[in-house]
Order: C-alpha cells, then sequence, then structure tokens
C-alpha cells in the first residue's frame, strides 16, 4: 500500500476543507492534516497499514512509540492471531475491461480481509453474491469486515451496483493471507510520579474512515503532547494503538501481570471528530473514578451539551478491558456513538465530516479529564467553618448587593467552603454542586489563595 | 341456584361469541369455554354458587382439588364466618304482575348478600332507596354488595329505573341466611422437589361477572395443568380459590402455622382475560423476587407494553397476604386493574370483555413467570472471563461485520457473559441487561452448550 | 425614622388593599396589619429601625421577647459588627431646588448603608455613577445595598432618572456610621417539655419590603401566639429575629456553645406572603427530619402545588446555620423564592403583593409542620397484625361495596395498619403511602381509638 494520492479525495472533500481548516486555531488544523495523511492508508487488523500508520504516528508523538509485532497463530487469550493480509489491487472490471470498482480508489471497496480472487470471469448473478450496497444511501461505499469467515466481497455505492447490466465481469483481489506474518500494534508511556497507571487505548484498524476512529487517534497523539510536556504527571499514562478486538486482546494478553494491575482510569477514545455532542459510556463497574470524573468535566459549558450512557457489553475495546476477568474502570468516550449517524462505516465517514475545531473541542475535553483525574480524590478544610467566611474583605466576592443569584465562580466558593469539611473530595464537591470540576478547582485554588482553604 | 341458561346471553354477547373463539387457537378457546360455563352461577362469598364453581373448575384441573368448608360463625384471625347466603329466586313486579327485574335473567340484579324480602308491596318511593343504578352507563347493571350490614337491595339500568312510574311495586327476595351454614374454599397443591412453595390466590366471590374474576380462575387452572405434567418442579405450586377477603383470611387462618411460612413467592391473580396491558402490583415487600421475576418477565417483547406498580394496601387478597403479621412476597398480576376500565363491576363485564387471545397470552406468561422463578436465583461462571470468548468461532455470532448493532440475541449472549462472575444471578442479569428474562435464560443455554459457561 | 406615613403607601396600594382585607378571615387580616405598620420602617442591618420593628413586634408576641445589642467592632465568627447606621434624610435636588428623589417618601432611594454626603452640586454625569435604576422595569425603584464596601447610592425607577436633565443636581445623604453603635436582634424562647429545640429565623434587616421579609416576620409571630397558647409542647421552640447574615453570625457566635448544639430541627422563613407554591429547599444534611417533615406536610391538599429544592449555599440564613462547622438541620420555607418572582427587591414588594389569605395559609402550613414535627418519629403496633382487622364492624369503613377505590381516609387507615409493625414511624407512613402527615395522623388517632394501634 504506497504512500497516497490526493485522488482519493472527492471533489466533494476537496471543496470543503479549505474552508474547515480555516475556521479553526492551529492545533484542530495540524489535528486535521495529520488525519488527512492518514485517511488514505488501507489498514485491517493486521498488515502493512497499521505498520505504515503507526510509523506516520510516531513523528507526531513524544518520543518513545513502542512498535510490536505478534506473530499469527499466537494463542491471546481465548483468541489465535489471524494470518497477516494485505492487499495490492483489486477490481471489478465489466466487458470492456473498464474497472467499475477500482480498490486503487477507495480501500472501503474492497471487504477487509477478502481471500485472494486471481482474475476470472463470473456471471453477473454470481458476481452479486458478493457485493454488499446501501439501497437507502445509494451514493456510498459501505464498510465490511470478514475476519474470521474465509470468504471475499466489493463494496460499492448501490446505483453504481443497479448499473452493472454486462452478462459477466472481470474480478480480481490481488491480496494475500501470511500465516507467517504477525499483528501490529504501538504503545507509548509516559511515565509520572506513581506507577498507577491512565490508559488511552484506539482503535487503528479501520481503513478509509476519518471519524472512525484517525480522529480519536490523533487527538490521542495531541493529548500525549501535551503530556509530555507537563512539568509533573501523578499518574503514569499509558497510550496503546491497537486494532479492534484481536489487538486490545493481544495487548491485554500480554500486559496481564504488568501493566494491566497498575490500571487506576482509562478511556477508549473514539469518533471524537464528528458530529454530535460528547457522549459518554460507563464502564462496567459504573461508578469508577473515570465515570465520575468524566460526568463532572462534562458540566463545562463550553463544551455544549452532552450525553452519559451505562455500560452495554457492546461496542468498542471497552468490550475487552471491562470483561468480567479484567473488569478495569474503563469507559468510552465518543461524539455521537457508532452506528447513531448517517455516515457511519459508509464513504461519507472521510475527512469532511471531521471538523478541526471538533478535534480541538475532544482535545480540551481530554485535557480537562486528565488535569480532573490528577486532583479528583483531594480533600480540603474551611478553615472558618463556622458561618460563611467574609469573602467580600477577602475581595472573592462582589460588593453591592441585592441584584439576585450570584456568577457561577462565587457559587463555586460558596459551594466548595459549604462542602470542605474533610469528607467530601474535589470529586464529590462538583457531583453535589452539579457546577464543572473545573470550576470547583478555580475556587479551590482561590481559598486556598486567601487562607481559608486547607488541603488535606 | 340450578345449572344455567343459554338466556344469560344478551343477544349481543351472542352475537359476539362465536368470532371471538374463531379468532384463537384451541387453549384460549377452551379457557373461554370454562369462563362462559362459570358465568352463570351467582357466587358469593358463602353458599351453593361456590360449591358449584368448585365443583366445574374440578373437572379442569389435575387431581387433587382439596375443597373446605368453615362453618359459619368461626373466628377467623379479625374476622368471624358470616351465615351462609343462597338465594333462589327475587324480582321486583309491577302493577301488572310483570317482573320488571328478575334475578333469574341475571345474578347482578340482586345486592349480595341481600336479606330475606318475603313479598310485598312497597310505594315507589320505598323501593327507590333500596335501587341501584349508574346513571352515567344507564344501560347497565352495577354489582354491590353488603355483606357486614344487614339490607337488601336491587341493581339494575338506570334508564330501566327511571321508567318505574307505577305507583306501588311488589318484590321479593326468596334467599336466606344460615348461621349453621359455611364458607366454602377449594385448594390445589402440587408437589416440586423442595416444600418451598409458590402460591396463587383467586378470588372465586363475584357472580356473573367475566373478567373479575372468571378470567383469573380458568387462567389458574390451565397454569396448574401446566405444571402438573411438567417433568420436575423445583417449587411445590399452591392454588388456592377462594371468596375475596373473607375466604383468604379464613385460609390464612387455617394455614398460619403450616403452608404460610413455606410460602417463597407469590401471586394473587385478577382480570387476566379484558382489555389493557399487564400490570404488576408489587408485593409490600416491594424488592421481593416475585417483584422483581415478573418485571423482567414482562419486558419480554410479545406481551407488548406492561405497568408495574408499588404496593398498596387496597385491592384484592394481597391485602390479607401482606398484612404486616405475614408480609407475604405476594404481588397481584392483572391486566387494567380494578375501576380502570368502564365495565368494571357491571354487567358489561360479561364473556364478550374476555378475549380467549388475552387469556392465551397470561396463560403463556405466567408460563414464563415459573420459568424465571425456578432459574431466578441461579449464578454463573464466565469459563473465559479474561477479554471476550471467541463467540464466531463457536457458531453464536455472526460472521460478516459492519453493519451496527447485534440482535437481541447477540445482546444476550453478550451480557450473560459479561455479567457470569458468580456475583450476579440471572434475575439480576435480566435486570442490569434490560433484556427480558427468557432472553437471559437462552443466552445462558446456549452457553452453556458451547462450554463458555458454567453452572455454580 | 419617625413613626409614619400614609404616604408611604403609593395611590395603587391604597386603592388594592381595602379588597385584599375584605377578601380574608380575621388572622390574615390582623397579619396584614401588622404588616403594613412595619413596612414604612427604614430597616437596614444596625440601626433604629431595626430597634423600631422589635418594639412594635413585640406588641404581637407572647411575652418574653429578648432584645440585644451587639457593639460595633465585636468579632462574631469571621466577620466584624460593622458601624452602626442611621439615616434621618437624603434627597437629590434639581436646580430649582425641587426633590426629585426623596429619601421621605421611600426608604429604598438611599443604597442602605450609604456613607454620609454633605449638601453638594454635582454635574449630571457625576451623579449618574451613584445612581441605580433597572432599565427593564422603568417604574420601580430598585433595593439595592453596599454594606462592607464604603460608597453611596440614589436607587429610583429608571424613567425619572432619564428625565434628570439638568445640568447639575444637589445631593445630601444625612446619616452616619457609629463606630460605638451595635447591631440588634430579638429572640423569643418558648419552652416545652425537652430542652431540644425547633428553631424559626427570620432576617429583619430589609427596609420598605413587604413580602422580603415582613410577610416572614408577622408569620413567625402568630405562629409563636399559637404555640404559645397550647397546652404543652414536645420541643422548646426559639424565634430569632435578626439582620440578614451579620446577625445570624452574631446568634450564632453568641450561642455557639448554649443553644446551638439543643437544634433538633429548624427553619429560616421568608418570603411567605406574596405569590406562588410553597417552596421548600432542604438543610445541607438532606434527609434531616425538618426535611422529611416539611416534605410530607405539604402534600396536603389544600396546600396546593409545592416545589422541594435541594440546598445550596447561596440564599437566607440558612447558609449561616448549614455552614459546615454547624451543619444545623434547618431548611429555608418560602412562597415564590427570591429572584424569582417580578417585584423581587423592587418598590413593587409592597403591602399590595402580601396578601391575607397567603398569610394566613403560610400560618396554617407553619402550624401542620409544628404538629407534624413533634410526632414524626411515633411508632406504631398494628394489634390484629394479621390479615386486615375488621373495620366495618368498629364503623371505620363503608358498608356497601363495590363502587371502586375508597376514599383518602380510608386509604389512611389501610396504609397505617400496613405499616404499623414497630419498623415504620409516622413519618415513613406518610412518605410511602404519599399521603400527608395530617391524614396519617387523623388515621393513627380513629385506629388508636378502635384499640386497633398502640402507641409504642
Amino acid at each position: 500500500m504506497p504512500a497516497a494520492p490526493p485522488k482519493w479525495h472527492t471533489p466533494e472533500v476537496a471543496a470543503v476543507l479549505p474552508e474547515l481548516v480555516a475556521a479553526d486555531g492551529r492545533p484542530g488544523q495540524a489535528m486535521h492534516r495529520l488525519l488527512r495523511e492518514l485517511y488514505p492508508i488501507c489498514r485491517s487488523i493486521t498488515g502493512e497499514g497499521v505498520r505504515q500508520t503507526l510509523r506516520i504516528l510516531g513523528q507526531h508523538l513524544p518520543p518513545g512509540l513502542d512498535v510490536r509485532e505478534v506473530p499469527s497463530g499466537t494463542a491471546v487469550l481465548d483468541w489465535t492471531v489471524p494470518p497477516e493480509w494485505n492487499i495490492r489491487d483489486a477490481y471489478i472490471k465489466d466487458q470492456h475491461g473498464r474497472r467499475v470498482v477500482d480498490f486503487q480508489r477507495h480501500s472501503l471497496h474492497v471487504v477487509s480481509y477478502s481471500v485472494p480472487v486471481p482474475p476470472q470471469w463470473l456471471t453477473r448473478q454470481e458476481l452479486d453474491a458478493h457485493l454488499h450496497s446501501l439501497p437507502a444511501q445509494p451514493t456510498l461505499t459501505p464498510y465490511r469486515t470478514s475476519y474470521y469467515q474465509p470468504t471475499w466481497g466489493f463494496c460499492l455505492p448501490h446505483q453504481l451496483r443497479e448499473q452493472l447490466q454486462d452478462e459477466r465481469y472481470e474480478v480480481c483481489i490481488d491480496a494475500d493471507l501470511n500465516p507467517a506474518g504477525s499483528l501490529t500494534y504501538g504503545q507509548l508511556v509516559l511515565p509520572g510520579d506513581t506507577d498507577e497507571e491512565v490508559l488511552f487505548s484506539c482503535h487503528i484498524c479501520h481503513p478509509s474512515l476519518a471519524n472512525d476512529n484517525l480522529a480519536g487517534v490523533v487527538t490521542a497523539a495531541w493529548l500525549a503532547q501535551w503530556l509530555a510536556a507537563r512539568p509533573r504527571r501523578r499518574y503514569t499514562y499509558r497510550f496503546v494503538f491497537v486494532p479492534g478486538t484481536i489487538g486490545s486482546i493481544s495487548w491485554l494478553h500480554e500486559h496481564r501481570h504488568s501493566a494491566v494491575p497498575r490500571i487506576k482510569h482509562g478511556l477508549v477514545l473514539s469518533l471524537l471528530g464528528g458530529p454530535g455532542e460528547f457522549t459518554y459510556k460507563r464502564s462496567r463497574q459504573g461508578t469508577a473514578a473515570i465515570d465520575r470524573v468524566v460526568a463532572a468535566v462534562l458540566r463545562e459549558a463550553a463544551l455544549g451539551a452532552h450525553q452519559l450512557r451505562d455500560f452495554s457489553p457492546y461496542g468498542y475495546d471497552e468490550r475487552q478491558y471491562c470483561s468480567p476477568g479484567f473488569n478495569l474502570p474503563v469507559g468510552c468516550l465518543t461524539r455521537t456513538p457508532f452506528a447513531e449517524f448517517p455516515e457511519y462505516h459508509t464513504s461519507a465517514d472521510n475527512p469532511s465530516l471531521v471538523r478541526p475545531r471538533q478535534l480541538a473541542a475532544s482535545m480540551r475535553l481530554l485535557r480537562l479529564i486528565c488535569r480532573a483525574l490528577e486532583q479528583h480524590d483531594r480533600r480540603y478544610q474551611n478553615r472558618q467553618p463556622y458561618g460563611e467566611p467574609q469573602l467580600g474583605r477577602r475581595g472573592l466576592y462582589g460588593a453591592l448587593k441585592g441584584t439576585g443569584n450570584p456568577k457561577e465562580a462565587e457559587m463555586a466558593l460558596l459551594w466548595v467552603l459549604s462542602l470542605a469539611d474533610g469528607q467530601h473530595d474535589a470529586l464529590t464537591m462538583a457531583e453535589r454542586s452539579g457546577l464543572s470540576f473545573s470550576a470547583i478547582r478555580r475556587a479551590v485554588r482561590s481559598l486556598c489563595q486567601a487562607d481559608l482553604l486547607a488541603a488535606l
């Protein structure tokens, strides 16, 4: 799978992109640029596409990305690493020799993990059994996979499928499934003051899909840069970039007795550049600190509305991290969840669906989550707990009174003082007050400076 | 009160019935046939009507219906069994000797437990003080009782009452209240592997009312047949057919030190053939296994929408079973509850209100409840708890991926695996997943067969 | 601040008042009369206005109002009692010497605690920096204070402000801030059978505002009269009439080791004569008996709809009573809460906003709360706990049956019997049944009389 072609960008995408990029500040633009670079690569759960993706990604991460290979045939938990799949070319040609479906034009055109098909002629009816299209979205190419059942197929727009009226077509899938290959994943560890870990996990097995999950991957990369630049980290942060399911299973298998027991909080990151509200799916534990912290951070007004959902055993790699034997406190953070937006798993999930400012907002949210995690369990003592301390003479409170409700910052001061009895940690203060974790954190800082609050 | 007459069926009922019966499968038809046979009998809290009902019922139950007599005057808990009431005839005749109200035409025409009234002439005004009708439902005859206050009365359609313009009327109630009589109830016990009991209780004191409660009685009879035919029963099942209030009080009195302490779960069955959604009223305990099991079973999609309600000390015989001294885990299962449908306690609650397919659906629900009760507290261990087991290679999971959410059966597999950590019983799995108990049960079976699950 | 002037009543108020008073029974009228007497007085957090208010109030309270002075400069908790503020006159005169804004006409015209301003001429622009008005409510004068920041200002209707077109104006505030003065508060204690206390607290620092908080003050006065007249009181009742914030802080400071530890229940009373639903704000504890009792009493149908709100550290003096060092079980009872009605903190909060019948209803609610508090934790034993006792033969239950649901009184009998197992106190009975505390109390009385219930 060679470097990559402007040709991947359809005219529609090309038309929209400049405007997108211009509408945003620097980080969103840079993130979107990396996303566009990664978009054309034909990733799958194994193969060169993953390696190439990790190579490029490594250039945008802090030093230390560790790329590992797990040989095909390796037993990992209940699974076996499959043969390595690589594809060079694939097409459907009509009777005039024209490529009517061409893998070179879009990696979604081939069912991922299709077995090799040497050039051969099929009747239209024989071919049709191997075609996948979306009658309700006739201009879009669907994304389909068949990892563990040997088969092959092509995906194409339904309107194109209906135009295939020749008697016979020539098909070819120039791919191979190598039992001597391997599965590839990457991880990056940023050590902290303690060896308690925060895990961020992204899947890197989807071919030319932008929101699912290149948006998650580039957001994680920028978060890693930000964390690496911080003077201190309470936690050790671990980023894993793994093929979905078999990749996280391989990682869990290999780290079962090392990193896994040290994970205190974790997030699967996905769909972070597309439309819609931030959506957090709780861990199987349901009331883990990560579940409560993300909820408290999402109340930050600037992040807009959001949704909270209970755990379900279907979804992304939280399925593996939360399996009952591990039961890790790992939730899943997305915008509109999978299968709930019309572009999901189609060619419409391309770079024009991902907005730079959405990427930047996701990055900002993750920074807030990390800050909150590092402080969520801090407790404080109000040093003037009998009656309210007089905030006015300390410059913490407006002077002229009578106009109604105070602002959020003043309410945060009052709430922190009210709950700073040594019984409530900062997270509980955010939960009970209904204020965002940031508002609580700022109030804590002001009150400590005014000597009204002591950290315990 | 002799056998009984097609004349009970008004022309309207006769017109509707064939269609009703034809529209349904066999069990609903047979249940409805028994209901029609029992409908004309004039039941009350004592008397021949109850005995006749139990005689006919016995022909449709597994062998062993035990019919008991509790003598009038017996002290039962805080109550005393009243004299036995029997009625042979009753009428209001106009000045021409025509029976304008005739007990022979409908048992609802006489206030139940009316004292005997020898033939006598009353002025219209004197008579009126003894009449009950429904101005808002002028064509219907209401159902009224006066068990513990000696009085008498007639019930009639309000439009008929308004036509009574004669100066004087002759009235007669040929009944007697025998202090040497008794109260009659029936019970059937189906022994199980343990002597822990499941109680089903139906009232059999209502005269010609079909949904309230002949529908409950015939459903219970069919459930008893089904339970009797099962190869094994974990629990001992006890069916009691009792006059309301005084009957269940008598039963509790007599079984206070025998059956009562063995009751682990129970349901009062009523109004199971009429219109509307299934409605479950929780036991006084509120979170007893029966309360949780019925809720989990009612999520079965085929049963349609349903309602759950908290306990209240007003209703059917759950009032007695849940009284604080006993506090049994007994809920009440109905369709639309009492007093919430317009036909309630009127002559419109006749066999045309009860649909064979509603009876059959109620019977199906009760079978599901019994199955769920027998398994609700089973716990399981996922034998591959680290990561998800690979369901695909075991034939438990679709192969081609990418199309969105899996079906309910696949979700049930994933939920059972997720929660099979020895901590969650089958009922809790249904509750947390939001799936029906049946879906959980089927998933458990598949996973046990695939050796992925072990019962603990 | 001398006695006071019909001139305070604007023509609008005068027009409405007779009708208001006529529409109500005696207590509401008398309460409203006192409210009108107190209305013109210029109260603030210190000064003669408070003393005059307490003097008048003492004439309407049971004997024993204890008026205390806390010298300016006294350290109270984290605060210092400020200088005593008294004002004699204030005005803005135009170039013709006409008083365009005149403190003699309304006490709201001067920012409370304004520093003295000797007569002097200002340019219109200089003056404007000291003016407060409400552009959105141009006919109303706002209420503004500046207790702890030395400044001065005038409040006036926005439409009047816009008419101030002269080049220069003469201003004068004939007030003084006396460092040798004091803060004044009053309290009244009605001893009970125990020294466990119920606290009622009202602020008396607002100048000519009627609903906020003269309505609370007069309601508290009538409640005190009613409590004083009762033959026995389980609790000792303490009424405190204090300037907001600094007054309750002073009271807490002075009673920190005496009354404070004895407070078992408490309410801040405010806004009890205005429009809208009763609104109860829970104490910081959240599930204290007072929180549950008020909720149970508010279900009384005659009181209309109501709202319950969680604690927040902003509001009236519950801020001080619920500060974490004290954490007293003190909630706040109002009708429409502060800042949620358009007249709030404006000249429209005058006696015409307060209705005699609203005052009377608030008083009735407080009586119900006191009755409920005294009985909330009583437990009972059903003396016939096995099955339902036969209520009919005891005359507690209607005889003729079949008409549907019983009335609230009958439901209360059944609920009390159901829950009288020694485990549920009267308050829990009200909570679980959803009935009002009064309905439960009446049922308890009937059942005790019928010997069906024993108090434990």
